[in-house]
């Protein structure tokens, strides 16, 4: 018998043990390594999606790990293998997938939130969500490839250029994840962020930050660009003044990368979208490709995973780092070690 | 002397005897022919604009003339051509000008609104501005050209494609022309309006219409598509409703092309935005290439002007036809005779 970390109810988890499925045709069985929480994690954890998820419900969607075994018609992969999964599973058939856009089917299976997740010691998906990992790649870094992938799509999405220059609003992980790939990009960065944790840590990967709380964070944009306004903004607070700054600092043809997920209606200021010609961009997930990059980006240490990860847990400790992340503040990315089940034990 | 309809405050126009301005160096004498009534002008008349606009203002920038005299320095132009004017003038310095952007200087000055229109007898402005007109197309069309000029680039903002799906949001004159071009560039087009005189001018030009009040748009634009969305809807109403109506109808990857002025910030369902990676783009005015465009699509008839026109009313009758614009409803557009000073007589 296996263990696995299960949202039960609101502000409710435990670890039990959970049966596991032998793969069937096309599926996999893996042994998940490090499981990454991510904030969807945590609004499923306050309660926020229980019309979604059904319960018990396995969490965890950025992970790394090993195959254990394949099932019939399986090519190509073998027990051993370290891989990340990209967690979807998609209809192949709806308008959205006809038209080449399948990580937004209009029935997207989202492994962790609608089916079972990763932060368990068994772990079987479909062969056709593997991502291979090169063995230079540690797997707990490797757990960060999910969110990387986020942040290479959201730059993709924002058509992020060489020289231009970008203001990412909120240093959480995704933010900082997407400050590094639009760097990567050539871009000039500046990320706008409350915490000073948050903004240190930043600043020690490099990237140059502010601290709205001190600073008129538009007229500071407009004295480093020379009145001209930023080129791109990256919206990653969630926060309605995140959405105000993101819009303030754009340009002339300025555009709007909307990351942060913002359940109910913002006030917009749709005036400066017509006098600035501003462009709003969504963003939503990743697609095979995003995901491959992303694998690159942390193997070669774009991504530098060892100063991202602030803590790693076993996994009967699951449930107390969910508790600990409410808080926010001083941590960046925690993640679940599945191969060891208490502190100091192997499994 | 010459007469000009002329801005006093809010809801007050006169006509009056103007002193013309002897064109100078680069600087062109233009005799208006018509000038349409635009939205913009019912927002000066009702005092919205008083803080850009200075009184008494000479309203009007949707127009046709003929050159009445050429400054020094002036090439190309002959007393006698029939012209239209694209009323921007902008610094060629500022960040936007620099970056090629020229219509969104930041010291825009839009003849009409920041300096004086086109509702007069005789009309002086840089020969920059000058559009030529062919022969072809009645001066009173030509007119149209403006308005056009806006439809082209509103359509070229939302990169309208050969076969797409298309729901435009308000049926006003803007509306109505970003309709016929985006169904000029191959689109397949539904025109939602209030008014059922609107509709049916619509209809009458081949146009496909949706009653709001009297049918679920989103349902129909469902059954429109296959349940795929529309790929591109057009803010064209000004109205809170038109805008949950832009983004309630777009598909994955849909784009909502933001043309109606919205001064007050408006909630916007931004989890749409992520749901579906749509994309909001504002447009503003136009360029030359878009000018030129519209003066082609004037006088080849893509743009039926005869039956856009709904009204012509002579030079001091302009301030009766602002009232009775007010009311809406039952016209498209008006234009004023610059030619005839009053009804039956020649100036």
């Amino acid at each position: 018998m296996t263990l696995a970390v299960r949202y039960l109810s609101a502000r409710t988890l435990d670890t039990a043990p959970a049966a596991t499925a032998t793969p069937g045709p096309g599926e996999v069985e893996v042994a998940p390594a490090f499981v990454g929480i991510c904030g969807t994690d945590l609004h499923i954890f306050h309660g926020d999606m229980d019309a979604r998820v059904q319960t018990p419900a396995v969490l965890g969607h950025e992970m790394s790990g090993r195959i254990v075994s394949v099932g019939d018609g399986v090519e190509g992969w073998a027990p051993g293998d370290a891989v990340t999964v990209m967690p979807l599973r998609w209809d192949n058939t709806c308008p959205a997938c006809q038209a080449g856009n399948q990580h937004i089917c209009h029935n997207l299976d989202f492994i962790g939130i609608d089916s079972p997740g990763a932060m368990q010691q068994r772990w079987t998906v479909p062969a056709s969500t593997l991502v291979r990992l090169p063995g230079s790649v540690p797997l707990d870094h490797a757990a960060l490839v999910e969110p990387t992938a986020v942040a290479v799509h959201d730059v993709d999405r924002a058509a992020v250029r060489d020289g231009e220059k970008v203001v990412v609003v909120g240093g959480g992980p995704v933010g900082i994840l997407i400050a590094l790939v639009a760097r990567n990009a050539g871009a000039d960065v500046r990320v706008i962020e409350l915490s000073p944790h948050r903004r240190l840590l930043a600043e020690d990967l490099g990237l140059a930050t502010w601290d709205p709380s001190a600073a008129d964070v538009t007229a500071l944009v407009g004295e480093w660009t020379g009145n001209a306004g930023a080129d791109v903004a990256f919206e990653v607070s969630g926060a309605a003044g995140g959405v105000d700054t993101a819009v303030d600092v754009l340009g002339v043809r300025g555009r709007l990368c909307l990351v942060a997920i913002h359940p109910r209606p913002r006030e917009i200021n749709l005036h400066r979208f017509f006098w600035r010609e501003l462009t709003l961009v969504g963003a939503r997930l990743y697609d095979r490709a995003d995901f491959e990059q992303a694998v690159a980006l942390v193997a070669d240490g774009t991504v530098p995973a060892a100063k991202l990860i602030s803590k790693v847990v076993p996994l009967t400790e699951a449930p107390a780092a969910f508790e600990a992340l409410e808080g926010g503040g001083n941590v960046m990315k925690i993640l679940v070690d599945c191969t060891t089940e208490t502190q100091g034990a192997d499994a």
